[in-house]
């Protein structure tokens, strides 16, 4: 859990000095830039060597077949499968026809440069060809948050201390070869050339592709143009085929001269737009970009992210390797969603093929929270998204013999595309993700029409789908039975807390909108008898509790089973489920992730004080993190009850996990869920920042290492900056008129802000902490005090 | 659940009057005959047209992969599937040059007569060829009990009215074409040629092909022989080929004239002997059939009939079609089982590829307990089978993080063959099973050496299972958590009753025997602390009880669950699991299949009167009987709480499964463990046999529509013969000296019983029955009172 740093610390960039080829599968997935709707991997220019060569869309999949070796009713039988599709990154080099590939010849220098304010990946070469002639290249890469179809590149490549003949291929690639995916030679099959190709056209210095997908039928248009600048005589020419086009650029340079050639590449794709239509919408794309020329690119995305990050900017002092990490993360967030616009936030963003490209609940609990904080109108196009997908959910929640609306485990287009039900189908809480997501968005922005077309179906189909799931006992108690919680080491428990209490927000918040959206309400069916049953049950809401030991069980009976045998297992037998049976591990007392302390987290105002010290000292000796979703929670709620250090070692560990390789899988891709619990980790953990029911509420305090944080949340079109050094926390309010003012807490106490009046407070003294929590053995985090 | 009636009712067969093409796959299974090491179905002699060509040698298996749309640790990754071995079942007939075809001319007669007392499979055909030709074809068929290499089969076929020329093609063929087995086509790829062709083998009247799979590496030879009688001239030629072989018999008959055909079939498997040594055994096998010839195989096939029906028949008074079924129900238990000498009986024994050929719980719990009192040598044999798996029952447990042995849910060799663990792996049950048909069988026979060799062993391994599958909680009780019990619509419960109390006896068991075997146990590494706490765990096994509701809970929480919604539920959605996903199932009160009444039956010592009744009630209004085990056992707890006539409906449904088809999956094979339940649900039902702790105790008491039931039992080498009439019973020991006597319980008064004294007792009259039970809407059994 404790790898060694590989880049250097630096407050705004992540730079490889010198390139390390068997990394190459990490640092793909670190420099892989995108807007949210399309993403590149951090491949070199040349295509080669790589680990996963990689050009996604933004929900562009293709079926593949989920075989069972005992089928069973309701089980999905395809599954969607993120596309490479058509490569455009490609430029060779061949310096006196000896190709550039830094595996041959002399590689004097090499670096590359993510810079998260220009949002741009540079790259630097000094090179000796094995025939002794020696170059200079530098690239630079973009993918446009202003031009949301394309992506550019620019090649600099110049001779050092001879004249040289320079051929520079540019090509886009389509079904490019691919590492081995998984041991089913069908879904190999399958995937392993999945574009069918259309239609191919070439200018001089242009070309474009188009491909259909075989199952799924989605049509894709890829285009390169090219702007090519030399002082000296260069011969172009294009050619295009089914599968590949290429532009040949060739010319001779003398040392001081340079050639510098700029690449736009455009792309679109549609399930029902025609050939001629993407084709012209490609085109017309890269005719936009290359009128907005290079510069202007590069200006548009500097300008894009200097207004992003000054929202969303958590500035650290006091450890500065967090605070690149915290940026790095949080860019990779922004990269997810940005402009997504009607397309859900995958759990690996568009860096990479983990997961198979799919969206989780870490979308909506993870992801969204930042997002609503920091650029709002990014979560409100993922939860239209969501909406979108609800007719496929009423229909899911159907075959599973439920109303309402059951949102899928894992999906790209919103089927449910899990192969084994007790980790997905059971774990209903995606659907309280949702609500809580579409509620939290909705106090911090008041944005109605959303509500009025998405927002309020989301919430009353959640809330019949928790009606239907659940029921009373003899008792009068509510209960949900059977479900799978966050933690992925329990399965089909009884009465999940977290579970439990979300759906009752759920249930509660659906209730009390009735009155507020009676147009809506009757279009959905809702009568006033209806939302009286979701009162109810959100009232009657079992929440288990072990009296003996004073906590509460992560779902009923779990605090009474048998305590997992740590003792037994190797430090190498991390991750669990690698190398323990499922079986095992639902029965025993072991926690992937957090799942009680998520709750309290995010029901917070579900339990008091004491239960929350409790709780999480019990957790902690139970929790190995094995999955990266864990540790940000862990740090907001050891925060919370006052281990700080601790939870500053928690939220390292968010943050680190990509730079890191924490989980030694980054090569699959960024983890987003990780990057926005970094933020999480920041501002509800430090900043104490908590939201139920829509009441802004602080609780900010710092762990004896950092000795300032500073970070803003967007509410209601205002900007709210605080501002916390250990003695003190100042809120500032920005971007409204003098009379605007907020109300919130600091530490319980409730108090106003108005622009222009920043409010000090001092940060109250720590109250004594709980029990001195301990993890599993060797499970610890690693410590940053 | 109330087909029609297909066979006449008739005492002692089973005769089909005339055919019906449409239900072949019926009677292809009812009319299949097996030794318990070699299966044929009831095939038509000419091979076509068939449901299922079937020809099965215990244990003969090919690999498949087991696909999984998301893999896990300790998954299976290859299943076993019986193969369809070479088919020497088929004569073909060709009258004047048109094959004889059930489909073509004109059948005037066609009966089928299965003889449960003479163990053949007779055939009387009266047909008219589309030409004109009018023959007779009677032929017998039988797979021997006491050569079990051997079926053989006599063909005779005489022209009526004219002369007529006669051609029969006696063949032998592998790799025949089978029906579409599933939509993998990798698995369909692997099992439609499944048989290598090593050699083959000619001469004049005989032939021999030895073929070996090719991923299990398992090697057949069958072989062919025939004796032909005829008054006329006769020509007869054989070839071989690798895939088949084919004697051909010609000649001209006048009318009156007959032309007999005795075809030897011999078969012999191994995975370890050679090619030679392979063909020579199935050479000699034919050489001593041929030796004894078609009259002695079928003296000494009546023979053994007569000896096994007279230890096992159970005479039945007042419902004569359950008379028919209770013996055609046993004569299939034996056929499953009589000669399988260390290997196992299949779920459905070797009448078919339902469930890929795998055996289940239900051997030990159904088929084992009926042999063990019917036929014990074959029970004890089947033992061995599992005590030559124990190894790899250990390394499963071993995978699964416990200790002790974890058998199969699913297997033909031993390995676990399951693909969906939830419902296998979890359903440690199996494991009691054995345990029990262990304890069972010695307390029956006495067996010292069984014991010794295999008994102990598997009585300790499942101890130490069981031991280290549990925990104490804080307050002393023991916990078997998170286990699926027999009930197929629950999964992963906590405390499942039936479980915890086999399991109990097993741990106290073991315990107790470990004084009596000092050299094994010394052997095994058990040690005096090690028995204490088996000693303990038994003691302190947590049984769950609803004080409520005064009934057990299946499992933990069972009763606290939502009741099942069978008014949403359409008559035509059964058997459930095809229409409502496992999720819904396992979360509410719905049970496929006796789980606690299960319970209620082996531990009845652990249950009062009166939580019997209650227990059996509440349970009855939620068991819809979705599996063919369940009605048999509810027909012996029904009958114990007093709802005699119910308990007559039960055991008719169960008698019936196949003969009526009531699963509409008899194509599949026969379901041997409903055939083992029904001579269940009469000797432990109306006969009140109970065999705790190896003490006999019976209650006999009969339904309103039984006018006498006669049975007998073998214990310790004597029968016991239970005669029961409405107001008495009567017990008469045979076999022992007059110095033997044997103690038992008639409802509850010990008696003695002595060879040559014949008991008699009143039965007492019917206490009040408890609460009157009602079964899900739709779901009562047929009425038979």
């Amino acid at each position: 859990m404790s790898p060694e740093p590989y880049f250097p610390v630096e407050p705004w960039c992540v730079r490889e000095p010198s390139v390390e080829l068997d990394r190459l599968g990490h640092t793909e997935s670190i420099f892989a830039l995108a807007n949210g709707h399309l993403g590149l991997r951090g491949n070199l220019d040349e295509g080669e060597p790589y680990a996963l060569p990689g050009t996604y869309l933004n929900s562009f999949y293709e079926l593949r077949p989920l075989p069972y070796a005992e089928a069973g009713y309701g089980y999905p039988e395809s599954g969607q499968t993120i596309v490479n599709v058509t490569n455009g990154k490609v430029m060779r080099l061949l310096v006196d026809d000896e190709p550039f590939d830094p595996r041959y010849g002399e590689l004097c220098a090499h670096e590359r440069v993510l810079d998260l304010r220009s949002g741009t990946l540079s790259r630097s070469v000094d090179w000796v060809s094995p025939a002794g002639q020696r170059v200079r290249i530098r690239t630079v890469r973009l993918v446009s948050f202003t031009q949301r179809s394309i992506a550019a590149i620019r090649y600099e490549v110049e001779p050092i201390d001879e004249p040289a003949r320079l051929i520079l291929q540019s090509e886009l690639v389509a079904n490019e070869d691919q590492p081995s995916i998984g041991d089913d030679p069908r879904v190999a099959a399958v995937l392993a050339s999945p574009l069918q190709a259309e239609e191919h056209h070439h200018s001089v210095h242009s070309a474009l592709l188009v491909h259909v997908t075989r199952r799924s039928g989605l049509r894709i248009a890829a285009g390169m143009d090219h702007v090519i600048e030399s002082t000296e005589r260069i011969a172009v020419t294009t050619e295009s085929h089914p599968d590949w086009a290429r532009t040949t650029i060739t010319c001779e340079m003398r040392p001081g001269q340079v050639l510098r050639v700029v690449k736009f590449l455009g792309y679109g794709w549609s399930s029902q737009r025609s050939r001629p239509a993407l084709r012209d919408q490609v085109h017309a794309a890269l005719a936009a970009a290359r009128f907005t020329g290079w510069d202007g690119l590069v200006a548009a995305q500097r300008e894009y992210l200097d207004r992003f990050w000054d929202n969303a900017d958590v500035h650290i002092d006091g450890d500065p390797e967090l605070q690149q990490a915290a940026r790095f993360a949080l860019f990779h967030v922004l990269q997810s969603g940005a402009r997504a616009e009607r397309r859900p936030i995958a759990a690996k963003g568009l860096t990479g093929t983990g997961y198979d490209g799919h969206t989780f609940w870490d979308s909506e609990m993870f992801a969204l929270p930042v997002l609503t904080y920091t650029l709002p109108a990014a979560a409100g196009e993922v939860l239209r998204w969501r909406h979108a997908t609800v007719d496929l959910a009423r229909e899911r929640a159907q075959v599973l013999g439920l109303r309402g609306a059951a949102f899928p485990w894992r999906t790209i287009r919103g089927h449910e595309c899990s192969g084994y039900w007790p980790a997905s189908t059971a774990a209903f809480h995606v659907s309280v993700g949702v609500a809580d997501a579409t509620l939290r968005y909705y106090h911090a922005t008041g944005d109605e029409a959303f509500m009025r077309e998405a927002g309020v179906e989301l919430l009353v189909e959640t809330a019949r789908l928790w009606r239907s799931l659940g029921h009373h006992d003899r008792h009068g108690r509510f209960h949900l039975d059977g479900v799978t919680g966050p933690d992925e080491y329990s399965a089909l428990g009884d009465d999940n807390v977290y579970t439990n209490l979300m759906a009752a927000r759920n249930l509660a918040a659906a209730a009390s909108l009735a009155p507020r959206y009676p147009e809506v309400m009757a279009r959905l069916g809702v009568d006033d008898e209806e939302a009286a049953t979701w009162r109810d049950a959100a009232a009657t809401m079992y929440v288990p509790f072990d009296d003996d030991l004073g906590v509460h069980p992560q779902h009923e009976s779990f605090t009474r089973y048998q305590e997992f045998d740590f003792a037994a297992i190797d430090p190498e037998d991390y991750p669990l489920l690698l190398h323990v049976p499922y079986f095992q591990l639902y029965r025993t007392q072991v926690v992937k992730q957090a799942d009680l302390v998520l709750a309290m987290h995010w029901r917070g105002d579900g339990f008091t004080a004491e239960q929350k010290a409790r709780n999480f000292a019990y957790y902690e000796a139970r929790t190995v993190r094995d999955s990266s979703l864990s540790a940000a929670t862990q740090a907001v709620v050891a925060a919370e009850v006052g281990h700080l250090d601790l939870a500053h070692d928690y939220l390292a560990e968010a943050a680190l996990v990509d730079l890191r390789d924490v989980h030694r899988n980054t090569r699959d891709g960024i983890h987003i869920g990780a990057a926005a619990g970094t933020w999480l980790a920041l501002v509800a953990g430090f900043g104490g920042l908590r939201d139920h029911d829509g009441r802004l509420a602080f609780a900010p305090r710092l762990p004896s290492r950092i000795d300032r944080i500073e970070f803003s949340i967007r509410w209601r079109g205002l900007r709210l900056r605080v501002t916390v050094s250990p003695d003190e926390a100042t809120y500032t309010l920005r971007d409204g008129g003098t009379d605007v003012q907020l109300e919130l807490t600091h530490h319980g106490e409730a108090i106003v802000v108005r622009v222009g009046q920043p409010v000090s407070r001092p940060i109250p003294p720590l109250p004594p902490a709980g029990p001195t929590p301990h993890q599993p053995p060797g499970r610890a985090p690693l410590r940053r005090a």
